[in-house]
């Protein structure tokens, strides 16, 4: 049957981040996962969830059980317009960044074309650059971001079509990207002339003021593409975000989105709409805020503690579900291995490697546990990292 | 700009059914459109929605804020199994056919591949179609279906990569496939080595038991990918669908749709998942194909006056939400000028036809609009003809 696949689809994988614990064994009853970037349940507004779901489906007159606009439903487009500053010619609502990332591809990218990403990222733009047989240009990453000089070096010798890039609190590295560097990139994409997806789930997780975007910064709005969603805000199974754009590219995505799902869920988009213009909506971001910085602070307490007596390295984020750890030695995927034996769960840096490059890095996921699973994840990182030297 | 745009997204362009209706005027204060492919305000489950939702919405522990595997959630998955007698690994839950069709063309498709179609189809596969760049095989149509015998000449000596083909009340003639022609198609799918997209959404609308379909009717399931959804039977705002599929298919469509959009939402598919699941809902469905054949009938009562008057022929549908009209004479698009200048709109053939050939045909939905809107439409659909008539 093989024979009736496209090329595309030869080349299509599962997500690496999908299969990293597959020869993974848990030797302890109730492990604890420090791996899964989701909001934590305590965070999504389920009541005020409840109660929006309830007045819209009790609101016979508004049409939003058919089909709306490709381009989305003009009350949340309004909206948007308004928080964000833009003019709606300049939106498209999406059913969250994954088909955000999947539309800039079908958007921009020819077979082959070199994408340029930071050294670890999300692991969806491997899989896609992959199936489009891209050349990667795998930029190194500080403390302030990407490599700009590395990328301009790059730039002078190798045409490059996209650069995929998440600016606040990066996945997996929890890194936010300065000001000057933001900068420099949208002055490098005029220069050489590439596209900046800038794919930015975590800025309303930011424990300070965010920076201004890339999209901001790039008055003509010719280069940069940028993919917001409300999964980490309010919930993933809303499914939905939105694309800010120039609108030459924003009626090229509707005329996509069009072909991939129609529109997204008209629900959704009302329920959404009336979350973030309700009252409600500034407190439940400052809480979540204040939760993300509280677990952050008991993350850094812990790895102060590691980097101090085992020499380990870690970036402190600023924002954010991520916090990044380097051992300095070896091989982080090896002690993953005994590290979930001990009951605990990481993913190692590894899997956010376009070749999967071993490495001595593994992102912590802050976000999702409870608090006393928290603690005992450290408990058994610390353990386990003893017997794991001593193997 | 344009340069920054893959081929891809060069060849993509509005769907033809989006356009139609912009150089047209209205006359008449109060237009009735005949051109709506919706399901009834009428038959939506609204009461059930709201109580399911709520229902969902008020349990707790059921993690369906989070994303699910991109395969669906396993409640449906395991209803959907029972229901059409097929094991789970032959399921995936798509967020609607439009997102079927486009895993089918991302699965099989490579550029300028050969697509196959009834002459009157979807306009969504002629979209496609351009896309892709594809030749199109447009095969014609009779009261039971495409002319297999014309579809079998033609691949003697062209190979075709996919028969794309709606088999219950197709969209936009509400012709069914008889069941000796579904055999013959698998037939030629094997012998001539393509793959058959069954879109099958008018399914559960129609009158009498519908017969089987072609991914039945497939013993070995490695031809026949067949898409459905709950679009028409509940409602399009909850965005969910399904693949039937041979396993080694599903697979890779899973790895697509993971990357497409993740997910569809957990919480509709709990959504769809209680409502087919309840004990309403076959009245729900009996109460939908009746509430469809009145209106089929009151519409019979109209054509078959007009076709004794003046020559018209129309086809009788069992079952969907689509009359095809044929005026024997002239062009439709020329007529629906006048027809909605007196306040009556549907749509021309030529806007179902690949290449947008002139035509004597149009598309009357009788689903969407009020009794007595259908009755003054009717009315409009006679004068404002006798008037073309004397132009």
């Amino acid at each position: 049957m093989k024979q009736s696949l496209s090329n595309l689809s030869i080349h299509t994988a599962d997500t690496a981040i999908d299969t990293f614990t597959k020869d993974l064994k848990c030797l302890v009853p109730d492990p604890v996962s420090l791996s899964i970037g989701l909001p934590n349940e305590d965070l999504i507004p389920k009541k005020q969830l409840e109660e929006v779901f309830t007045s819209i489906l009790n609101h016979n007159e508004i049409p939003f059980y058919h089909y709306c606009d490709a381009k989305g439903m003009p009350q949340l487009i309004e909206t948007i317009s308004i928080k964000e500053k833009i003019s709606p010619e300049h939106i498209l609502i999406t059913s969250g960044n994954t088909q955000g990332i999947e539309l800039c591809t079908r958007l921009f990218l020819n077979n082959k074309d070199v994408i340029a990403m930071e050294e670890y990222s999300y692991s969806l733009i491997h899989t896609i650059s992959k199936q489009f047989q891209s050349s990667v240009v795998q930029v190194p990453l500080s403390f302030d971001g990407l490599d700009t000089d590395y990328l301009e070096k790059t730039l002078k010798h190798q045409k490059i079509k996209i650069l995929y890039v998440i600016p606040n609190s990066q996945n997996p590295t929890g890194i936010t990207l300065s000001l000057a560097k933001r900068k420099k990139l949208i002055e490098l994409a005029y220069k050489y002339d590439f596209i900046i997806i800038e794919d930015d789930p975590y800025r309303d997780l930011s424990f300070h003021a965010p920076l201004p975007s890339l999209f901001e910064l790039d008055a003509n709005k010719e280069k940069v593409v940028y993919l917001y969603s409300f999964s980490k805000t309010i919930a993933p199974t809303l499914r939905t975000g939105f694309i800010l754009a120039h609108p030459y590219f924003i009626d090229k995505f509707t005329q996509l989105k069009q072909i991939a799902d129609s529109c997204t869920s008209p629900l959704h988009q009302l329920v959404i709409n009336e979350l973030i213009n309700s009252n409600e909506w500034s407190n439940h971001l400052k809480r979540t805020q204040n939760f993300y910085e509280e677990r952050k602070e008991i993350t850094k307490a812990f790895l102060t503690k590691m980097n101090n007596k085992y020499g380990w390295t870690s970036y402190e984020p600023c924002g954010g579900m991520f916090y990044w750890v380097d051992l300095q030695y070896g091989d982080a995927q090896n002690f993953l291995k005994t590290a979930y034996e001990h009951g605990v769960l990481f993913i190692p840096g590894q899997v956010f490697s376009f070749e999967s490059k071993t490495s001595t890095t593994f992102r912590l996921c802050y976000s999702y546990c409870s608090d006393s699973d928290l603690e005992k994840a450290f408990s058994r990182l610390e353990s386990s990292y003893l017997n794991w030297l001593q193997m």
